[in-house]
């Protein structure tokens, strides 16, 4: 059996600072436009939703943006996170190819989700708020500000789409054990979840219903904000930790990555472990390929239009320029829970626009067989959303080993799969199948669009 | 907030050897005796089920034994783990005390039992075993046994009882991800379990009954043989990397425990944080306290006899001298199920009733309780087992508090609640209660006890 090789940064050398690509775009990112008028979007709109540190964020062109003392303290309690030599991976596939994997898995709740929600709770406190409504699907970014609002002594509200509350009661109770409260959505809290039980009393949800309820809710209220979990730009900013030590770790390596891989739900796991990486290169450094993976059955960049869109489907959120399959588009039930999303973070579909970044799509079952494989070999059983990663990866360690090439290949474990066994016993169990790719839906939901020509 | 405060040891200080408490026992261990002859047993009588170095282990005084390279080669991917300073815990407590934790949940399986499960696999197959069987109540043995099967090469059947089977389906689906079989218990696989089926066609199944389905499996085919994840001296050996790691670690943060806590089921956990401890004060070393902290439901240490029992129901394993509850006794169904055991490791018992540990027993809600003060201040939410190290530690802080005391306190989290949500969820919903000790049903047990006086 070949050694682990795992690469472990002394804490002192963890980030100080977050990594803006915004700096470094060679065309600057469209305008984020206001859902009432179309005119792009003042830092004054989004005030009763965000701390004005985070809108700052969001809008700013600065290349290093400081990570907050308090925000690091919490971070340290599991970052740097490993980066790991996946030898026995190698070994097993009989490849040239020199594997490396990020490790998000140990954080508290076992995913990259944290490295933002601990950044927007700090803000938030900072800004006198005590109270942080969110959405969540599959869960793991509602634990993950539950974990946050009780390091920082936020309550946090989570507005979960009932059709996942009714299936996932373990990630509510792991909500509610770091005293979060949850909501099953559409709810009689709100005038928007009030409107839905009215018009279909028998409604399960969906992620647009849980949005609107959190936006309404936050902008309701004085002391109360609205957080979100992926597709903004601060939110992948604060992703960027990943990258940055990974690029130290694989110094340590004294490697340097020939091809970077992630998977792209809202985008903001690939763009951490991407990002720095592709910093350097916009700034002449190495060329690498970067892979962005998304499943077959909601293929966003690969099948999206590259348009103005809603975040969410009852249109309360501003307007974003993105690949998008349309905001009325309901994405089938697969798995990958975290990658069930219409949309795609603007600077992911900027950067796919613009050839930087090659998107790839995947069926589930083929990525379920990938994940099993790196199990057994790596040790750790990876969340279904990591399994789109993990399947390219070995894809392309399989084409070093036709072609004899050696390249070094670097991929996110944006976490591991405890949380998702219900899916690997489907798996297992035979009862899993690819969901077919619905074109006439996808057609009718962008047919939808509002039509803005910028 | 209060800053993180971790001490991470680097991978090149990692344990070289196990510490091997019986080399400074001031008294022997009682003999292990056939059960059989109730002749002390021979090494050879073990051969059938395990490998010749782990029977040696089991049998040595030797008091530092060496680590093997592939052993430490595997360990790497997640130890040095890393121990933290509870100062959100501490300051929330508002005490004077330093509390530390070391925390084993950040294995691939959440806990501490890979540490012993690697060891056995590398054991076997050095020794040309193809196959191990074992048991598993909660799962976390199997888990573990299965992911050390996946890195070695070697297939685990693992005989799960039959009720967990059934109600525990992602820690089988866990298991089967890495390529365990999984079969539930009593099954039709075994002679074992086919008399179980035809006296009793609707049995649950038991502990016992899955051990004595496992034992027989391995000793009827020349290349299987068994593995046991708790109890046993060689297993305990295997664990004390985390205490040995610790001692470490305290020396880094300048400090030195006067207090050392870990709860006791079979006493793994327990042994691999404190044996490294207690043999130093063995040995003449600063004199500390040793906390056991067991289920009020299952008090083995604290109302259990010092006498010679079985380990399993059917009375196929060999005799040890042990607090025991009765080899008949059945825990009722709390969720802390790794600590559902009838006996208690002999070196446990032993050094029990040398008076060099101090037994204590809680109650299921008071540890539950504990367990979510702990998540919401630390950010890690325990495994059930672990909660009653967590509740013995608060308790000791509030202390302190009470008397002023600034006393250095270090627990062993020897695990995440990840896979233990259900009983999170009971525990939220005010659906769990506390089981009364069963007096009446262990004095029947007691009585069962063969009568052996040595």
């Amino acid at each position: 059996m070949t050694d682990t090789v795992k690469f472990v940064l002394d804490e002192s050398r963890m980030p100080r600072h977050w990594y803006n690509i915004n700096a470094d775009l060679p065309v600057p990112l469209a305008p984020v436009l206001h859902p009432g008028t179309h005119q792009p979007i003042s830092a004054d709109d989004l005030l009763p939703l965000f701390p004005g540190a985070v809108i700052e964020q969001e809008m700013s062109t600065e290349r290093d943006i400081e990570i907050p003392g308090p925000v690091r303290d919490v971070y340290r309690q599991w970052r740097p996170s490993p980066l790991y030599r996946a030898r026995r991976l190698e070994q097993a596939l009989g490849t040239p190819a020199r594997l490396y994997y990020k490790y998000e898995g140990v954080s508290p709740t076992g995913s990259h989700k944290p490295n933002t929600a601990v950044a927007q709770a700090f803000y938030n406190r900072e800004a006198g708020i005590k109270h942080i409504t969110t959405e969540t699907g599959a869960g793991q970014w509602g634990s993950s500000l539950a974990l946050a609002g009780a390091l920082f002594g936020i309550e946090v509200v989570v507005y979960m789409v009932k059709v996942s509350f009714q299936q996932k009661p373990y990630r509510r109770a792991f909500m509610e054990s770091f005293g979060a409260e949850c909501i099953a959505s559409p709810s009689d809290t709100t005038a928007a979840g009030r409107a839905v039980l009215a018009a279909t009393p028998d409604s399960t949800g969906s992620l647009g219903i849980a949005i609107s309820e959190a936006v309404e809710m936050a902008a309701q209220r004085e002391d109360t904000h609205y957080a979100l979990g992926s597709v903004l730009n601060h939110v992948l900013l604060h992703q960027t930790v990943i990258g940055i030590e990974a690029r130290e770790q694989m110094a340590m390596a004294e490697d340097e990555p020939d091809l970077v891989i992630g998977c792209t739900g809202g985008g903001s796991n690939f763009a951490g472990i991407v990002f720095p990486f592709l910093g350097d290169q916009l700034r002449g450094g190495k060329r690498m390929e970067f892979i962005a993976v998304e499943p077959a059955a909601c293929p966003t960049l690969t099948k999206g239009r590259f348009a103005y869109d809603y975040g969410d489907t009852a249109h309360l959120t501003p307007l974003t320029k993105m690949h998008t399959l349309g905001s009325g588009f309901v994405p089938p039930g697969f798995h990958a829970g975290g990658l069930r999303y219409h949309g795609m973070a603007p600077q992911i579909s900027h950067l796919a626009d613009l050839g930087l970044i090659q998107p790839r799509a995947y069926e589930q079952l083929e990525c379920f067989a990938a994940g099993l494989q790196f199990a057994r070999a790596e040790g750790i059983i990876p969340a279904p959303e990591a399994n789109h990663a993990v399947k390219a990866t070995i894809d392309e360690a399989m084409r070093c080993k036709e072609s004899g090439q050696s390249k070094a290949i670097l991929f996110n474990l944006c976490g591991h799969g405890n949380f998702d066994m219900q899916a690997y016993t489907d798996y297992l169990g035979g009862k899993l199948k690819d969901h077919e790719y619905a074109e006439s839906e996808v057609a009718i939901a962008l047919a939808g669009l509002p039509s803005i020509t910028r």
